[in-house]
């Protein structure tokens, strides 16, 4: 159960009401999601927090599936239930295959190991993986 | 300063040699880094995880680059500073641009910032996330 | 499902009971919550946890206030989903007002994304911030 | 060694310049520290962050020193070398004295330890910490 | 609900039943559990990852039980409910007693907060404890 | 370098030095390592972490090498270098071997591992994992 009351469209306030438009007209859909409705509770982080979302996520030097799968990496290594569900939806919209997954999954797990056998042993850093500049 | 010793090229078993040898041909480079060093004092895991490495960042469904970006992002996320910087420089070899890496924080930074505000509220997962099967 | 059975008071030996007596005294309350109830199995546990939360959690140069939403960012920053219920609880009982919920929500989730800028760009410190003495 | 080349205020464009204005303004400060040099790397990263910290870490319904102190209860909790050392300072320039620096390790290390309690013997959320609404 | 369908024995691809028989026959069950069925969507994830789990769980230096508990205390640290319900069960069949299990939360729950103590305070490694090679 | 300044036996209050007496003389040890010194300037926080550190990793129904290198393990996964650097070589005096070293962070690294695998997938707990009680 969530720790504040979601606000449904209908009960919203005006400046909540014009982030959950710029969500739906963005995204072409239809409904407001959970999280956004939980955030709208707190006007001014809801808005910050779309905005923010829209500016990081929009395509640019890197697409949209490439930063819906980052998002998703992140999300399964913290272990939040909520945006793996949410951006593993989200990836698969944006194009990610069965297959896409699968190795998205045996990175992240590898990239988790290894991080530990890093730190674990303590590996100093090569200078050849320091940047010239 | 590492936990274990690391183990040159010169003094290194057969065993390990080979792994060594495999990780040079494989990445068409002349050296090895200190990760492989300080794992060699375990010739099991150092083969098992270099096989395992092997595997999952060649070129399939995911090309190269974005399983370097998935793994850089894991490791940003971890606080692993030797696998960052690694996975800095690996991304960067396989095309990551100074725009790239920038787009691939700043997702970063945001997923993070997300998945607590996620976690924090306890956001219920919408049912339309749930995949269909 | 809990790994344990919790210990109801009835069912519970008199150190147990001694510590479960102190509890209601000292939070001048009529119920034991289920951490304290499973922690119960391994009575040294019990006794030495909260003995020390008593201790820690008590107003001092900070207030309990105060306290409680530390305890309650940290809980959030790790997805404790026990811990952020019942510190978000506590936290409201002494005197988190909804617009300090959102405020402590926003710091600790732009706390979560600036700390992955500065170990994935690997930001040095500042001699300016290291202190004197 | 940061991934990328800390931006000096002499060779930053008009955009990045800006925003160190205005840092250095709100501040009431004569220099800008590394975390922002470097992210000025990426101008869109670097207004949006200022931005955002600008409007969260303001007084508000919690005040600085508390925010500060929310905000380094999170940077331990992720070991964040960085923000530790910032947040320690930015927090003690707000007023934070030793035994206030004292009691929030002493809170952060317990609330560490019970989230694990929690989670390791997986303990059921109370009925009574729900929220009504 | 998971990601992907759980594939069942019967619906299995050759190469997937022979990894379940393996596990079966190694583990001396006769189920397999929800990892694997899930994992099986992906064969070479599954293969490559029970072949990892074969080779590093077997009794070596370190005898089952103690690498089981080493395994719960690592899954207990990073919050995965699967696998601390699938651990603490199979550290119970391994011998792991209900003391066992409330000494082994305890030294997890300390080491959870003097990591923080000593990340917090930043206290710097001792020469002593620098490994002599 | 540490928040605070580490606090020399010499220097030490009456309080203090209670502390580390019973710390040499519990250890049968001559000299006092950089976590106490630093954490003395807070001695209540000193004398109680202590008295836990104490009475949790006393042999019991774990002997004192399987608590070590659970700690250790702990440590590994937060990233803590100083726990891990302190951790190792308290586990190497209570004797673990460069075997058993090698084999504790194969499973430290294959725990973080599928911990990532199974949140990523979202995998159920199998009711065959559920205690009874």
């Amino acid at each position: 159960m969530p720790s504040v009351k979601p606000i449904e469209y209908d009960e919203a306030s005006p400046a909540v009401r014009a982030v959950y438009d710029d969500i739906m007209q963005t995204r072409k859909i239809k409904w407001i999601n959970n999280f956004w409705k939980v955030l709208a509770n707190d006007a001014v982080t809801l808005r910050r927090t779309w905005e923010s979302a829209k500016e990081i996520m929009a395509p640019g030097a890197l697409d949209v599936l490439t930063k819906e799968m980052i998002y998703l990496a992140v999300s399964v290594t913290n272990g939040c239930e909520y945006c793996t569900a949410s951006h593993t939806a989200a990836a698969r919209k944006a194009g990610m295959s069965d297959a896409m997954l699968g190795e998205l999954m045996a990175v992240v797990g590898m990239a988790n190991e290894t991080n530990r056998l890093s730190n674990g042993y303590r590996v100093p850093v090569d200078p050849a993986f320091e940047p010239k500049f």
